[in-house]
């Protein structure tokens, strides 16, 4: 949906919203009982919430689409994902807490193997460990470039940012990484004239780097993807007239939610840490996104029963959420990630919203098969999800006479 | 969805995808039992894929449209038949296997009647049967025009392809054909400058034509319409990276398929000969476009039991399809055809894939009001099959970070 056009129909409530996205959430039934990850876990909160509430399957982006944790929290927050992007350098540095400025172009880079002839044998460099990491980003800070400041910093293992800071800089620049082994590392081209300068220092950085590397293979070069500026937004309190506030344990998403504007609350690393800090601000904001990681986590691992287990924790703490009597509830999360494929997958996701006024279905289970058949359907649009919940929150006038 | 977005995200795989077509496929329930065409036909190894599949009813085109065999198909294929328009003209080529070059100018032609002051009484001529209209085209063939070489080809009964063939000619042409009786002809109109050579032609084309016809009542003239040139769509295996084969007994269907790049596979007439000649390619493609047309013919017929022998008959080769052991099948079809209407019509269309990572719903048969439960949904878009189909091969990437 057009956020111009939501806009126009916003007004001023004192209802309060609470966004609770389960990382990963949905998956795929296992071969010894059937039941996916949701299915299996115990959660008489969750179903309670469920069969009064409205339910259904959401797909982040469309059909057959894998989002990535970009894409799928934007969707989440009522930005379509296709026109709102945001560059894979602008999101590493968002995963690290790293403050941009609007002028600043960053990178994602690669610790990566050369062989003799320079070609690519490994593009992670073996996996080094971050510690090593860590050494290599603090050698390549000696490299100085004219005019600019750079930033280089250690993501994980084999993963690093590079920022350049400064002034008439571009992000129109193509990736070096050649994303296969046995070719060279691509040289950075621009991609309109605006980018010469930039391509021109990105050069130097990389002859630097690469004679600061030499001796120490596996990682002895690096690779760049992804050049990106920080992208200006429409705020979701601008959009959506709502003053919105961030819990998250993980950088990223505490990222995501300040480039749209939400303020982030300092909270702990566990699922009950998240929630107290829920109790402790539910006065000072009127929507709330919260954000668990672990279920996640689980997935990319392939365990099952760890994602079974944060589910069920989660399910816990939810009936902190009910009893502070929140006008609207949304629980989903921003893509599937099944621990049978071990990665983000592009299943829809299960979702259940719940106010006074959503309008009941039949489901009374929150899970995969028993959301299909919700009031929500099947593939509800995940852009939609926010202007139902301020519908339900009472927060949006009727559109037209 | 974009074919540009969905290109983005291919990746390459070894797995194979089979998209089975069963022409017409949605019916209607007749008034004896309450029971639709494919409800009421045994088919118990559809059964079986609807029960460990995904089902759903897909729409062609939109709500309410009713598509005709080319937006139907292209659809199918992943290509938004609104944006990518085949014109009458071309289609008909393609039906009867008439190799089109790019320059050519192709128009669909109806025999028809006119009365003493030129008139139009029957825009079919009595539906002269195919005999005649062979003959008729033999003595059209004698027009000659200068610098274009004119191609008169019988489709059936009254219909007729007109090609003209030369430099410089445009197909940006108003139809003859007044679409009612008690009218002329129209003279054909350029609709661009660049046209003005092509409407002279046409019309010095038509004036021979009724000369030649005059004797020839009820078939005393012809009128034209869809003047087309072959389209230059961009082809599935550059836009989704699968190298794909055509098995159709009837030439719209492998003309439909040769425009979008497929690979024509010789077959022969019956259902059993596309199955077999199916399995005789199976190492050589990942892709399979099988088409059967006789359950849209038993449709359009409106012979209820023809149809469901027909439904029955697939079902058996079925068997076949699974023991290749293909990564994603889709069974569906490129309309709905019910007896009861002895035609195409707009009802959405059952459609059931199966693939290790389809994430199963409760659907266990296959028919149209088990499937309008299932986990894609009762409208689901069509031009989001392939890319559903795509993932679950494991050929799309994730779309951002």
């Amino acid at each position: 949906m057009d956020l111009d056009f939501i806009q126009n129909l916003i007004k001023p409530s004192e209802t309060k919203i609470v966004l609770l996205v389960i990382d990963g959430l949905g998956g795929l039934p296992r071969e010894t009982d059937n039941l996916t990850e949701l299915e299996t876990a115990n959660t008489p909160n969750l179903d309670i919430l469920a069969s009064k509430g409205i339910c259904g399957l959401q797909q982040p982006v469309k059909s057959g689409i894998t989002p990535g944790s970009g894409p799928g929290h934007l969707s989440l927050f009522g930005y379509d994902p296709i026109k709102y992007q945001v560059g894979r350098g602008v999101l590493s540095a968002l995963g690290i807490d790293f403050e941009l400025k609007p002028q600043d172009i960053a990178a994602r880079g690669n610790f990566c193997t050369l062989d003799m002839n320079g070609l690519v044998t490994d593009r992670r460099a073996g996996r080094i460990p971050t510690e090593k990491n860590k050494e290599l980003c603090e050698l390549l800070r000696d490299i100085e470039l004219p005019d600019v400041e750079i930033f280089v910093e250690t993501v994980k293992e084999y993963r690093l940012l590079l920022i350049l800071r400064g002034e008439g800089l571009s992000d129109h620049i193509i990736d070096t990484d050649p994303q296969r082994i046995g070719k060279k590392p691509l040289v950075p081209i621009s991609l309109s004239p605006d980018a010469e300068k930039t391509v021109s220092l990105i050069n130097q950085f990389l002859n630097k780097a690469e004679e600061i590397l030499s001796d120490h293979h596996p990682a002895n070069m690096i690779l760049l993807r992804g050049f990106s500026k920080k992208p200006d937004f429409p705020s979701i309190k601008d959009v959506f007239g709502i003053k919105g506030a961030a819990i998250a344990s993980y950088p990223m998403y505490r990222g995501i939610a300040k480039l749209l504007g939400l303020q982030i609350l300092q909270t702990g690393q566990t699922v009950e840490d998240e929630f107290n800090t829920l109790i402790d601000n539910w006065n000072k904001f009127d929507f709330f996104y919260l954000h668990v990681k672990r279920s996640d986590s689980a997935g990319e691992d392939g365990d099952f029963n760890r994602k079974v287990a944060t589910i069920e924790e989660i399910d816990v703490q939810i009936s902190k959420l009910i009893d502070l009597n929140p006008d609207v509830i949304v629980v989903t999360g921003d893509h599937s990630t099944p621990s049978l494929l071990k990665s983000h997958s592009w299943h829809p996701v299960p979702i259940l919203l719940w106010s006074k006024f959503c309008r009941t279905d039949n489901v009374d289970q929150f899970g995969e098969r028993a959301c299909m058949t919700g009031g929500l359907g099947p593939r509800f649009p995940a852009v939609d999800i926010m202007p139902v919940a301020l519908a339900n929150a009472m927060r949006l006038k009727k559109f037209g006479a």
